[in-house]
């Protein structure tokens, strides 16, 4: 059988390949990139999902509009606003079957093959394959422990004219990363400057421990003039409520919207409606606020266990930034002493002893940093944590 | 903005500028495409959400296989077998959001720019649109009130050697058409003759009215050799129990599911969880043939009371066939007596005096009849539709 041409720019991920052996009885694992279920509220989620049928059965289970389901789309814009952002009505988001959607829908919507798109090195593995489809030549900016080097970045923005820049500036998957003040408001600076579209993907801004992160691009784009026509922001409830609802959203300029809409007809209609409802119903009922306080105190207790069991057992054999949000440690091998330095080495060794992670190297779209590799504290309780870095170091 | 290159293969339907005028006081509309909200099944449907968050409450709100989730696949193929497929293991199909993601994933999987493919000349009109946005060039293959001209097919495909050809054999949209059995036999014959795979679309085939239709490709496919690994069979939710829960699968050779379940991983990563533990569990309480044989039932009704006002209200002005099941009556204007010969004429006039439908000419790829139009019996009741006929037979 011939495929599409488009095929030959990806590959299998080799996280999957991985993935398959985490059924390994008495496995510990770091590899995952999602929510622990056991912090479901699933009493909430039902409750919403009931009063959806009971109050909109019709519209709940019935075809919708592409756009999104419209009390979803006024409960999203609210809840948006409630988080600072300016002028977020309905009109201005869609709705999208998780945000993985929105990225698909950028690609088929701006993407002509051999289009360069700028993204973080390292970034989302499925970002990268994802708009590789569409033809995406992809350029890799580097990051530090306070998100891209804004400096690099406009030298590469200047240079290859891309067709948009991509970025998770807060708690970036797999860096953990949370890009600094100045360094947001020097995005949206360079955006209107060479006049360049930035997409902001932020599945885990809710998800801070300490202090609230710095303003999203998408809050501060209202104190940059210009920059809010030069800007998309995608949002989620994968990673603070519940990703089997595949809802997420789209903040994007009205024309880029209308394109994006009409790809999404032909995608698949629109999003469930059910799950829409029982988001939108779910978001009235004003559980929101107590659902994220839980998680973000519970994600902090692991990831500090985590921060303090690798600096106890893995010493000066890796380095990393302790994450003040998200779901990632981000952490490089030194090499230091003669230890191993190279995550897929490590990642294989981990298995023997009981421990999974991912290897850094998929996450680089280009010139990948071989020493890297992300460990997960979001769904192993604090003893498990403490246990699997225990064999991790006893691999190392 | 600078869009993608394949934006500039489609264009905003022409449907969502007449659906815009349904929103009229007072408008009887025959223009949908979708069941009737007040059939649908609602207890069954919250007594399966509620069995799943009971039974199933992390899997079902969790992040999924891109595969689908197995008990829902398991499922399906149950289903699928009770309806006479051979050969139908949970392995042998991916769940879709939708059947129109199905139709998606064929087109990211298989057509690069330039390739050909084969539709019906009427087709779905959202196929059309979703094939043209990869890049493909589609040829209209003629029907009659039999499905399509075999004859006229087979010429088609020795001439352009398609990547593939879809066909809704089975009270297709617009047509309504059931393809005849020995035309069936015909397709899976020139299929393996010249090496064609062959999409059979089939959201309709459970909604008939008399006698069950002749056996669907996939059905037929064990009795012709060969044809089973040339054909790609898409099923759907959407028309028999809730379009809201964007539940379609696709089943199709190994090699080519492989391939699409890797561009649906970048698609939209999995179809709603939520939506496809609720559908499982729906699947699993065995109320599905009760389901299906009350909507039978009443489509069986408005069908049959449209088709009577028809000839008494528009007598020879139009000519139609009787539809055997599904949602539509295909019509073509006769312009007899010097009345009105243009679908599009004809639904402006229609609005005007308070009913509405779908003229013919977008659901042709190429070279479109403009005395055709699609009615649907789907959504009004049988006093609404002897009125709105009377209405219909007042604007020719």
């Amino acid at each position: 059988m011939q495929f599409a041409d488009r095929l030959n720019n990806v590959e299998t991920s080799a996280i999957r390949e991985l993935f398959k052996l985490l059924g390994k009885p008495g496995i510990i694992s770091f590899a995952g990139g999602f929510p622990d279920s056991a912090m479901f509220d699933v009493e909430g989620i039902r409750a919403a999902s009931n009063a959806a049928l009971a109050e909109e059965p019709g519209a709940a289970l019935q075809y919708g509009a592409t756009e999104g389901y419209n009390p979803l789309r006024e409960q999203l814009a609210a809840f948006m606003t409630s988080k600072g952002a300016k002028d977020v009505a309905a009109d201005n988001l869609i709705v999208t079957t998780g945000s993985q959607q929105a990225l698909d829908l950028l690609g088929k919507t701006l993407i002509s093959p051999g289009d360069k798109v700028i993204v973080e090195g390292p970034t989302f593995l499925a970002t990268i394959q994802c708009f590789r489809l569409y033809g995406a030549e992809l350029i890799s900016a580097p990051i530090d422990g306070n998100g891209v080097k804004t400096d690099e970045l406009e030298k590469l923005i200047a240079e290859h004219k891309p067709k948009f820049v991509y970025l998770i500036p807060t708690f970036g998957n797999p860096s953990g990363a949370m890009l600094s003040a100045e360094r947001r408001k020097a995005v949206l600076e360079m955006a209107v400057k060479h006049n360049t579209l930035i997409v902001e993907d932020d599945p885990y801004g809710d998800l801070y421990f300490g202090d609230a992160p710095p303003p999203s691009l998408l809050n501060l784009s209202a104190s940059v003039p210009g920059s809010r026509e030069l800007l998309v922001h995608c949002g989620s409830l994968s990673k603070v409520l519940s990703p089997g609802l595949r809802v997420g959203w789209m903040i994007a300029p009205a024309e880029l919207l209308g394109k994006a809409t009409m790809c999404k007809q032909f995608s698949d209609a629109h999003t469930s409606t059910f799950a829409q409802a029982t988001a939108a119903q779910y978001l009235k009922a004003g559980r929101m606020p107590g659902t994220l306080a839980n998680v973000r105190k519970v994600y902090a207790e692991r990831a500090e266990a985590m921060g303090d069991a690798l600096r106890k057992e893995l010493g000066d054999a890796i380095e990393f930034v302790q994450p003040q949000g998200g779901l990632f440690v981000w952490a490089r091998l030194t090499g230091a002493g003669g230890k191993v330095a190279d995550g897929n080495v490590l990642a294989k060794r981990a298995i023997e002893k009981g421990v999974a992670f991912v290897p850094g190297t998929p996450f680089f779209c280009a010139n990948p940093d071989h020493a890297t590799f992300r460990l997960s504290f979001a769904t192993a309780d604090v003893d498990k944590i403490r246990e699997g870095v225990a064999r991790l170091g006893q691999a190392i």
